[in-house]
């Protein structure tokens, strides 16, 4: 039988408030379509990271608004920085997609 | 030999703009807590589908705000809405979740 209406059915197992606030700054990060583009040439690129002088050519986009959505996605921990000589080098942070995703996999 | 600075290194799999907008509206969909939590209560609901009137007093939001938010989700497609008698009934959208995930995992 069915609870009726207005009786809460939400279980032990929904999302506390804290974590609720730091999975939202993670989706955040990604809810910006250039954003996005950034984080789909960094995954796919063949050296597994991509200089921030890469990265303004193909998105048509100022390299000062690509360096503010990369540090955006860097203190999102989705991006890890690395400085050599003159520039910056973008590489995923290791499983932080995966672990994003899987929050997003409703349970059985 | 790795390609020097300044070539760039996408492929031909690097996500295209138009792409990235329908998915960003998905992430931004996703951008805030109570959301994110409505999500989570809906998602664990033992009857798959939860009632508008359940949702303000878990969030300990007013019913106006709470329904602010189903509406972002309804139209961003992640959740269904169903209207019986006074109340409205929300549910996940079948896959969608699924699929948004899928565009986090990054291809080997």
């Amino acid at each position: 039988m069915e609870a009726p209406c207005c009786v809460p059915t939400h279980g032990e197992d929904s999302l506390l408030a804290i974590e609720a606030e730091a999975l939202a700054a993670r989706f955040k990060a990604l809810s910006d379509p250039n954003r996005l583009r950034i984080l789909s040439i960094v995954s796919s690129s063949p050296t597994a990271e991509t200089c921030v002088c890469d990265l303004s050519e193909p998105l048509n986009l100022g390299q000062p608004t690509v360096s503010h959505h990369l540090k955006i996605m860097v203190e999102a921990g989705l991006l890890n920085r690395e400085k050599r000589g003159v520039w910056a080098y973008y590489s995923l942070v290791p499983g932080a997609l995966d672990s994003l995703a899987a929050t997003l996999i409703p349970k059985a």
